[in-house]
């Protein structure tokens, strides 16, 4: 995680101060339970909340226990110890870091979903927007790179709706996934501890009760987690790309809003670049190799061994906070987008007509030409017009064994944008609801 | 895709004939629609199912086509053509080569998730199986590989169980995911073809209708598919790995089954070696690999670009075959598993009672000794028993501090193995929905 | 692999009967090392060469013994011994299976190594012909998509050029990663073996001495060559996409080679795609994904397992056959490249002057103007071009604090193509020598 | 980047402090050359090294204009030019960002290089020194996790020289690839800037300079040195996954080192975890991971674009920083290790002589046997005591067919732990150049 990357609502997850609270609520809730199926004292409880409830951890002070203990929990506990008093010995009784440590991630990734959840629906919102405003925009499609047939610059938008549609449910599933609290103590087998404080604390901390853990919870769920961010992030990613070949000089159909005193190129004062999605390009790659070292962390050894720690420490708080950051620069070149609807047109014309292409080929079979003749006459007609040679339905006119099939009246009915742009409403219709 | 590691069933998905079949169909059922509404004649319709619908194609002529058109569904199309004749020039109206393609994989791909399904449904039985066979057979609990409480062995294989049902869950929402049909035409505009097409073609074939297509069906769908399947792989290899554990030499409590005529190694006729689970930690690396193609291949340019088609050419047959093949390998290993009690009691024994630590800590708070306090007790009497300086329970005995909070008599009993296993039905049944 | 992706030499390099050609050159020479140190017969080492020299193996038996024996080695030997006769005791004296497994893959992926070199070695002399056919040809040099300022079309191609040398100097250096042989028993210790039998065979088979292996050659070394592989196949990926990025219809400088008879849609008669780039792009995808298994590899359990296998017997041929396939099919679209000079003026031209934005800021500066009032100058007159309102050169003409620094005939000296390419010859000389 | 996984020597080269001080060296570097040459006066460059060459940058200054501008090295020319005053126009004369951001990279992962290739250095000396301290402390080795045959503890941190060897030589070609210079203005063609600019700030940095640049300096290098971290991090990983293995419970034969203070756990105050090598586990996977993104980096359109960006700036200091760390604490793990040769011997004895069945082979076939029934004679008498059922040797004793070639003397004379050692001294040679 970097600043430059980062919003305050996703890093303010990720602090000291949020994880400790949390371990505190895990750690008091518990013993609101012990309390009250009599293994510690209700007043030790009460004196827990009243005594810690509300304080600042010291961060530093802990930092310097663990320097000593080498254990983050035991460094906590010591710390809480010094504002509880004795009543600190039934604190964490039956418990294992991990039961603290694995509910605090998953309280952590759970809030982490939520925010994601809100920026999806936010992008979603700027993208339907748009796609409603320009539902009827005609622009070119292109399959390799290479004008195909016409579609709208609102449908493009609708289909990434359709998509982060996707990812807002995938979001949904993978927040299922690791919204589970285990408290089952050292191996997972309640020895030292009532399943009845695991369950009081899940149902206070929002989270289901993980049916098996070991002395963790199993990790295949964290790899279903960030494998889910790095699909996303792709998504993202497919969306940038888009953008950024719609900017481009040649191309020009839309730009990334550029704001006053914004500078292009340190060298060339003529520059527009379109800077944020090529870094939303960059922050996906980053997001998505996450995913390689989460699905690594599942095969711990036995009941637990410690090395998906170090992984967790670093890619929880980067994966969830960069996909943050790049869902919101992305709603954001959404919502201001500028779109060139004149340069859109001037695309479509730009290839004299080729785009009709199929259409010819398909009325031509109609009246009786095989496929492969017709698909023969249209291809000899367009390769001039591809190299800048005339006109594609002046050429289509002259040549005597489409003349055969099609009139010039019927072949100049085919070159008609409207009947490429029939049904977006029905698309809108299954992306939106309504059109 | 190599034999050694693939099984029939799955290889028949992807081999050619079976996907020309495919393609045949969906061409046959369009056909169908466009004769429903009147776009080609009922008679087309019924030659094309009559001529081609048993047909065996030739896939070598085929192959000798497309090396001139560098196009496969044209190569299709004109073998096609061969068999049907005239009408055959009413096959694939409006339709581009990626609604047969995508739609194709679709069917594919949904297949090979129902034979996965069927796969982690086998080795769920197989774990249930064995699981309730120990389910309390006394096994050592280890984190860090260093020994902590004890479990059973049944409970072991009811995590595992936990973990592939939710394999199983997975794969149901990845086959949703990919079980989609686009007919949409060449940019997803439905300009040349009637959307009742792809509903009649989606029906048909059970799969449900793609919202908003481009060219294709959009890749987002692809990346979530096998980046499940990593996390499933991972899965297997975690399972794997605890089994390369415990056929350690000097841990030995379970060992792959070993056939008759079986060679371990071919210069030390003592071996006995875990080489399927190690195989199957292999073949996890794998699968987990295809993942990052799969997410690379989302952002496809604009409407399309034919970059993901040489990595899912590979990846899918790839990723399914090899994931059907190490579940299937592992299920085996499940079911024959020799299983070690008396070395799984030796190895709980080995500590000198060191693995009732935790129990004796929480008896000393329970008398009123700090956490801080108990904690230095116990760790300096497990010290010595650590470096096989003594027994534990005598050590304990002979402290001045911990005899003060506990009689000998009360130490005794915190050495009892019955303690430790006394939820394990709580945790079948939250696993099993029975114990 | 798949056949669609392969060529037959590198193929041939994996398949089961060279395989067992290089295993039996091995035992081979082992015995005439053994012979000469004294450990077995002399004619015993003759007799093996004499019987089995020139045979040709039965894959199809070895299969078969292997279905009972699970061990591919020993399956060998066993059918070795069919044809050797008594004589067959003497064979694998002291060996360990992966001596010959491991030396015999050492084999495998330095012959790979040296197709590859040759193969970089015949695109880097496409990319030379190509470069200096064009080495003046003027063309638009962009950043972000976006126009910048002149480059030539040959000056990428050299750029190319001096990417792929680094990429043959990477395979040389991951060739003699990979290129070493180890004959040193069950653990390394060359207990049953001397080590002369080592020097032997590697001498033989044209490899080095490994100096420290376990039972295998550490896997540290396959994992630099698979990484390697990944690296330069983001090379070709590179170069793919400035092919596919100058193929745009927009943009339409160069065009893949498009044969007679080759269709570029099923739908769409007029399309040109460029298909081979876009597959390219895709195999880079593939290859790439193989670097992560294989760095995996590295950290197998102590003397060695054989989790790695697998992985190994599926990217050792797909990786080395499908960067094989890739480069070849580079060199291919570089040599038949269609490049269109005019195109490239027309795109030149296409922002009204802009590209001389910097050079006009630089002449400000150099008369004094200071570098944030200038870079203000240029820009308030960029930006109406860029929105297609008025020409760069008169508006700065009209511009009164340009006026004050720059006269009109000095601005248009600024104007000057020529300025751009002044040191071409110079960039050529440092990457190819001479100009 | 997180603190916990941090050493303050690499951080320092990723400040920002740092970078504007790198920043700072190549413009005024750049003005020395562009003085020399006439472009700019002598005064100038001599102005600018006096005026700004012992500043501290104010960091948050720059940051505050970056928010405006939107471009980091034009905030930083203008904060620079409070600082310098007029002659501050003179500054990056017909350079653009990226000569500056590119060739600061360079310099920085060459510092961190540095830095790398010490810790190698700093972890080798530690290997050579336990590696000799234990060069003839008996060991069992173990192929797949099953006894083999006999080695030594030194010969495994011998082996693991070797391999780190093999890093440190693998981090100075890295160390090759990325120590590059590049000034050659917007797109490379040195239009507005000579090439003795960049020959002189190359020699002045101690880089060399790139032979064909676009705006930027090519990603295949830094791609290359990213994939060689991730190499090196995956022979961390296997070393510490060894030590792990040799610290379990049932074997330990190894520990790290366990200071005063130190818990293990929360709950089990026995437990003494080998947690720095799991860390040092789950770095890897890290590492590892940060290979993809920056294989993905080299694919940036035309001249460039800004994708690589977002990536390097987590990459770059979180791998180096990573790895850093990592490198170091294993050296401290092997420092201070703690060994148990007595344990050592106990496991080399727990297989009641199986680990003698290769020679007991082998001296069947030397006896006249084939390899075949001398296999089947050692196997059947190894797998009883593999059971638990008898003793290896006395099994053999007993045995007719064993007996008709191998005398009871004959037999006692093979079970012979010096036999396995006889060439530890000329391994050594290889790996150290002395024994």
């Amino acid at each position: 995680m970097i600043p430059r990357y980062s919003r305050p609502e996703m890093v303010a997850v990720w602090d000291a101060q949020t994880r400790f609270r949390i371990w505190f609520e895990i750690e008091a809730y518990a013993c609101d339970a012990l309390a009250e199926i009599g293994v510690i004292p209700k007043s030790s409880a009460e004196a827990i909340w009243a005594k810690a409830g509300n304080i600042e951890f010291d961060v530093a002070r802990i930092d310097e226990i663990e320097k000593v203990t080498k254990h983050d929990v035991i460094a906590f506990l010591t710390h809480l110890a010094e504002f509880i008093g004795p009543d600190a010995r039934f604190v964490h009784q039956g418990m294992t870091s991990s039961d603290v440590l694995d509910t605090c991630l998953s309280v952590q990734l759970a809030r982490a979903s939520d925010i994601l959840i809100a920026d999806v629906e936010a992008l979603l919102a700027a993208l339907k927007r748009r796609a409603f405003e320009h539902k009827l925009t005609p622009s070119i499609g292109r399959s390799h790179g290479i004008h195909a047939e016409p579609v709208t610059f609102g449908l493009k938008l609708a289909q990434a709706h359709a998509e982060f549609a996707r990812a807002k449910e995938r979001l949904v599933n993978a927040r299922k996934e690791i919204a589970t609290c285990a408290i089952s103590g050292a191996v997972g087998t309640f020895a030292n501890i009532d399943p009845r404080v695991e369950a009081h604390v899940a149902q206070k901390l929002g989270l289901s009760v993980e049916p098996a853990s070991t002395q963790i919870i199993p990790r295949d769920r964290h790899a279903m987690f960030f494998a889910t961010l790095g699909v996303i992030a792709s998504s993202l990613e497919r969306l940038a790309i888009e953008i950024r070949h719609l900017q481009r000089t040649e191309v020009l159909e839309a730009e990334e809003f550029f704001s006053e005193g914004q500078k292009g190129s340190s060298a060339m004062p003529h520059k527009r670049n379109p800077v944020l999605t090529e870094n939303i390009t960059g922050l996906a790659r980053l997001i998505r190799g996450m995913a390689l070292p989460a699905m690594e962390n599942v095969a711990l050894w036995h009941e637990r061994d410690i090395s998906h720690s170090s992984v967790e420490r670093m890619i929880a708080p980067d994966a969830t906070i960069t996909l943050d950051f790049a869902l919101n620069r992305m709603t954001g070149v959404i919502d201001k987008l500028l779109v060139y609807p004149a340069n859109m047109q001037k695309n479509l014309d730009r290839l004299g007509g080729l785009i009709h292409s199929q259409r010819v080929l398909l009325a031509l079979t109609q009246k009786g030409v095989s496929r492969e003749d017709a698909y023969a006459y249209v291809q000899r007609n367009a390769m001039p017009v591809w190299r800048g040679e005339g006109d594609f339905l002046t050429l289509l006119k002259a040549d005597p064994d489409v003349g055969k099939a099609l009139s010039a009246a019927e072949l100049e009915q085919l070159f008609d944008l409207g009947y490429h742009l029939k049904n977006i409403d029905f698309i809108f219709k299954r992306v939106f609801g309504h059109a």
